[in-house]
């Protein structure tokens, strides 16, 4: 394996920041790691929308250290017979409830073995028996805790697993001489971030993209053009983003996750 | 007494997340103890309600590891001549202003005993004179960084104190064949939390929760219900809780903190 | 210089916490430097109006450990010609969008001299090509790390800059026998924190506040006042605030940031 631990800890989940869920899988890693560096990737993600953490996990990993350890935890099925899972990636460990949420990242070249955590195998891992509704505190927390602190070891979670359950959300592709994709997260700015990454646009000599109806042009950056007007850009996580330069496109435009972006020649 | 630092601090406030209130606390506590591990617990308390953050840490606090301080600071009466209390309980210490905060924590047994800060005292403990309205920044953080670094003992603050304020709500208990609670709280999937303990649950053979004219059933788990279903469940911090499977109970049930919940033999 | 660094950093937006843009600003800065200690100063700067971020900035970096690093990210203009900055001042580092974030630190005396990022030097400082869009991630981050861990000084980041973006907003100033200041943002009580500092109100004998076409009396604190009051005082953080007494001032008032404050003699 290529994990060599870095201490870090990222932590994703659709918790909000109300009452003490989050702080309560942060007090569980200390208690077994207690030089862990715990940082939140975000806890925003639409609540029980699984394709949204995947999205940003897959987007944004590489920009912390290698040997970080991702959790996410978006878990509508929690205390029912889902699986947990992990894997190693790139020097990276991810694990999260096999719903879809690590669809993508699995499917990434250099992918690890997929293990399960074998819910019987839980006490001889150190873990007192799990609540039925918060598996993120009792069962996420301390076996990623082990794992950042490298005593234990993904292929120590439980038995391999080779079918998992794909991504809610089919990956951009082209149709045609168009390309669709969806809106999968909306930022602060009201930006509207799609699932198209830079190749399938580049592949337009010309690329206009139409969302809700409008037919919006595609530049280079939010400045190239003025206040109110709208834009489509390569983001700075490499997919297609629709922009309305210093006001919300998501307000203006009245779509959200889940709407249909398409890419055609002008 | 039994408090041996592990160097975590968690804070809880009413400050939400706009400004630098909690910012500034957590860097006069690296001012004075740098190697501190700050974890939020929560910042959205239902501003100027105690109870609720109280009610939080008491179900929380377990789960981060023993020599952890807690400070909370809901403090509407800031500025004013409410004190501020500390104690060590099960290994951890609490502080928070003396104003019902703390009632519930105070009532547990092994509790040692309660100083209440004693303002004449504070250069002498090495603090500035603090402004009349943030005492959290001021006197809350300095202190507890002294507490959490084991510089200071709770009983150096200044004399102990007996009569506590009481807590602003009325512990769950039974009436006659019935039991009587309230919601707490809301979590970001809007599940109803109440103060409804898994004990005074158990006694009925089929329960029935009653909450805004509601009948609902008890069951283990979200799983265990259709989505859009209501059920209740004891939740994962062992009280009980009103949810609607995939939705938002609170929404629906136009329920909110402080609502009476009754559990009723069916 | 006068920057020892102490290894924390101050983390100020406008990025709210959607989407992993402020972790993996955080990722980038633990890449470079393991044992920096990262404090979100706040993330709900109002978007685009860096003159929030730059008051809150001024007024609070004092209570942090000398030797941070602050970073603020508040860059409408990012991909555009606009520069990035950075000064030390009173031990502190701070490093900003020239757009005026800075205007009112860089014009306090003690301040070093201010020097812009040379971007041909990028490759040189050790940082990848950035994207267009996300100059917080790939440019701040990794140069603020390297800064509080001792490893570079501002003077490398480029040449020496003079002419400053001047803030967006005025500082208060007497109008004749007034006052005059604006409000710069509204905490989570609802309190409206001006711009006015605590010398401009101390020359009133019996300091009137105008606000929205109402008069308020000036006060101490908010207990001074039965709940539903309003009252004005000098906060915590030495400015004029507005508040009710446990209740909201801004709802109340419908003033929000940029409405102007007056201060009168009664």
């Amino acid at each position: 394996m290529n994990f060599v631990p870095s201490g870090v800890i990222t932590l994703t989940t659709d918790f909000g920041h109300k009452g003490p869920f989050v702080a309560t899988m942060k007090g569980m890693m200390l208690g077994r790691y207690p030089g862990a560096r715990i940082i939140d990737l975000t806890h925003e993600i639409l609540v029980h929308w699984p394709a949204e953490a995947g999205f940003w996990l897959e987007r944004s990993f590489r920009y912390f250290p290698k040997g970080t350890a991702h959790v996410a935890v978006v878990d509508p099925g929690v205390g029912t017979e889902r699986d947990i899972i992990a894997f190693e990636l790139e020097g990276h460990i991810f694990m999260a409830p096999d719903n879809g949420l690590l669809g993508g990242l699995a499917n990434l070249p250099g992918r690890g073995p997929v293990h399960r955590v074998d819910f019987d195998r839980l006490a001889q891992l150190g873990l007192s028996t799990p609540s039925a509704t918060f598996h993120g505190r009792d069962v996420f927390a301390p076996l990623i805790a082990e794992i950042a602190a490298g005593r234990r070891q993904v292929a120590e979670l439980g038995p391999t697993k080779s079918d998992l359950v794909p991504s809610w959300v089919e990956e951009a592709s082209a149709e045609g001489a168009r390309v669709r994709g969806v809106v999968i997260t909306i930022d602060n700015f009201g930006n509207l971030i799609s699932n198209i990454p830079r190749s399938l646009v580049e592949r337009f000599k010309r690329p206009v993209v139409e969302v809700s109806g409008h037919h919006l042009p595609f530049l280079r950056t939010y400045g190239d053009v003025k206040p109110g007007d709208y834009l489509t850009l390569i983001n700075s996580f490499e997919v297609l983003e629709i922009a309305r330069a210093e006001q919300s496109a998501a307000e203006a435009l009245g779509a959200g996750r889940g709407a249909p972006v398409w890419v055609n020649e002008a």
